[in-house]
């Protein structure tokens, strides 16, 4: 089961490649886009321990001249200092711009390789390889590159798309089961707001929430599926100048909470699973949407063992206030994303406050 | 004497307005483009002390809420920290993605100013109003924007265009004397590389060196035809795939003098004015050029106040050693962009390091 799924872009396209063991055709694939000799692979020690030494074979095999450098786990690493030590690292091999920064890890490694490799020398390669689901479906993908401001979430970045995007299935085994389900909040998503189908199999499915009791079948429509959903809206609107506003379903208030919860009680896809549950209810409340359709889609949330209420103790009056802060304010207005069917969604900033205070109590 | 130049490019075209008191245009001018409500002013307080209020009052009457801040001046504060106070600075005025960062000043509060607005929520407007003519000719047109590296100048950067370019001939009045040569350095590099008729008129005028012995009919030539020029080749080549490279003209050899001089004791006009010697010179060894033609070139350096010799000290061993350190390095080659007549540039990597080294010692 492989698939290759093509983002199609006006300065430059690219593969997703997704197959079994395909990190040890690494260095292959790196190697038929004839991107130069030397490489740098960046990871975190835990994603090193498992899968670096393969990497690293697979790069050298194909004639790379490779170094690695791990960056500390952690959300709370994803900060510039850590994007200086990828400047010191890209100094000392002397990278030129043909040179690639390689990025094994989850989102945070790939947003912050994706940075360091948008920036030195005003942009060398960048190729991902996620290891989590959600980058796998989701940050891998689409060129959003960036680190957190001490004040804010990913306020500081650039958009730099990666020469390739290799997504080998078999490294999800060793994910912690709770990230595994954090990245099916991405898949539903895509789900809602594009496919239908991937919606519809997921509801025929009788487990989501571990990996192992997933058929391979059905983790590859997941993939393949999302990745397509995602390659598709980037490809229509790369730099987020209308559609791809889209993508942050579930994220508006997802946000909001997350940032109040310090980023730690809830992680992303947690967040962005009560966001979905808060903007379909939101979208029933004002008309747009059935109740038939988001007890649907609440339900397949429940199946993949994500949240659909809100963290004890977090405010309300607190998350309407956040919702300022968030960088989809446009003129200060909020803008949501609201679903109307199965697999389509409209982008309002339309909401009365008062509509968003009722769905949050009653996710209480 | 008002010129305007536009910089086509596939994704976002804008105009350089040349126009002797357009500062306090600087707000209309913006207006215009409709561009977000919110500007934060970067400069410096040497800058800023002259014409900070004026651009503000001009802002101001147009409508925009601006804030400003201040970077301490000088190339040593051109790094990732400056780059950190304008990420609060931005924080602090929640700047929007329709924001706008104004860059008043010369090429390292431009470079700042663009790197900054070009990795704040992944690329906000940034508007740039040089003030030195080195800005205002080379660094504030085509994108270039970003800091040094402790150990190496411009190695951390980001393309991203200007929205506006407004230049008003009238803030060098306050301009040292040693930084308008320096900026006629790259001006002499647009006679040398693109235009032959710039060159001309600047091999015709009686005085090069000094701004207040300038007519303003040449002063405003010499602005309208490097614009033209840097906006030709940009408009070709956006991000220095190809043609673009011809820019480097002198600075291959520039580059290397600079950072073995510690950016003291030659500032990069100075620098580029010798690597224009040194190119020329290697063009006619290498049979490329005429000796007539590289001492036509080399009398307009002279009258532009600027050196044709190495500066006292600096080890020619060195100097070939640092090229292999250039960006312009590309496998292992040091690139040059050597005249084959006036007007008419040609980039190669096959000059032997004798020749070189010949030139060199011919300096001394
Ligand atoms: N660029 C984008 O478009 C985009 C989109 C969504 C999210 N993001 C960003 O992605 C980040 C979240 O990414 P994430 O959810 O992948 O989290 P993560 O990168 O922090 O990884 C989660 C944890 O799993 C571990 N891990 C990763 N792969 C593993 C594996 N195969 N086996 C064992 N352990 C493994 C990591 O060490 C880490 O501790 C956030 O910073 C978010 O802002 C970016
Ligand atoms: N982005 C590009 O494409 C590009 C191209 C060339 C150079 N650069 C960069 O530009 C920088 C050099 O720029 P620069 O030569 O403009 O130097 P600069 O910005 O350091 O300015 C030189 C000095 O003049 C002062 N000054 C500026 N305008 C003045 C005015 N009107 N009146 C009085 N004083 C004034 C400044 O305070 C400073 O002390 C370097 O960092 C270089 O890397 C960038
Ligand atoms: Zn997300
Ligand atoms: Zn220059």
């Amino acid at each position: 089961m492989t698939s290759t799924i093509n983002v199609n872009l006006p300065q430059q396209s690219y593969e997703i490649a997704i197959a079994p063991a395909s990190l040890d055709q690494l260095g292959q694939s790196m190697a038929n886009l004839q991107l130069g000799q030397k490489v740098v692979l960046v990871s975190n020690p835990s994603i090193f321990k498992h899968y670096g030494e393969r990497a690293i074979a697979s790069l050298q095999s194909a004639g790379f001249n490779v170094a690695s450098y791990c960056l500390p786990a952690g959300e709370r690493y994803k900060t510039l200092n850590s994007i200086q030590k990828l400047y010191d690292v890209a100094l000392e091999n002397r990278l030129e711009r043909s040179s690639t920064m390689v990025a094994l890890g989850g989102g945070v490694i790939g947003d912050m390789t994706g940075f360091a490799a948008a920036t030195w020398l005003r942009g060398i390669n960048v190729v991902q390889v996620p290891t989590t689901l959600l980058a796998m479906v989701d940050s891998a993908i689409g060129g959003k590159t960036g680190v957190n401001h001490p004040n804010g979430k990913n306020l500081i970045g650039a958009f730099h798309q990666p020469r390739l995007v290799l997504i080998d299935p078999e490294v999800l085994k060793t994910l912690p089961m709770r990230e595994f389900r954090a990245g099916m909040a991405e898949v539903i998503k895509y789900g809602v707001i594009w496919d239908e189908e991937l919606f519809t199999q997921m509801e025929a499915s009788k487990h989501l929430n571990q990996l192992r009791y997933m058929k391979p079948e059905l983790l590859n429509e997941i993939l393949t599926r999302s990745c397509q959903a995602k390659a598709d809206v980037v490809g229509k609107d790369e730099k987020e100048g209308g559609l791809r506003a889209i993508l942050n379903y579930g994220h508006t208030i997802g946000h909001a909470i997350e940032s109040l919860t310090g980023y730690r009680l809830v992680n992303h896809g947690e967040a962005v699973a009560i966001g979905m549950v808060a903007a379909g209810q939101i979208a029933v409340n004002l008309g747009m949407w059935q109740q038939a359709e988001t007890d649907r889609q609440n339900a397949i949330v429940q199946k993949a063992g994500l949240p659909t209420k809100l963290p004890a103790g977090v405010d309300i009056a607190a998350i309407i206030d956040a919702l300022q802060l968030d960088k989809k304010v446009k003129a200060g207005k909020v803008r949501f994303v609201l679903p109307t069917q199965i697999g389509v969604v409209t982008v309002t900033d339309q909401v009365p406050a008062d509509v968003i205070q009722q769905v949050l109590q009653g996710m209480q």
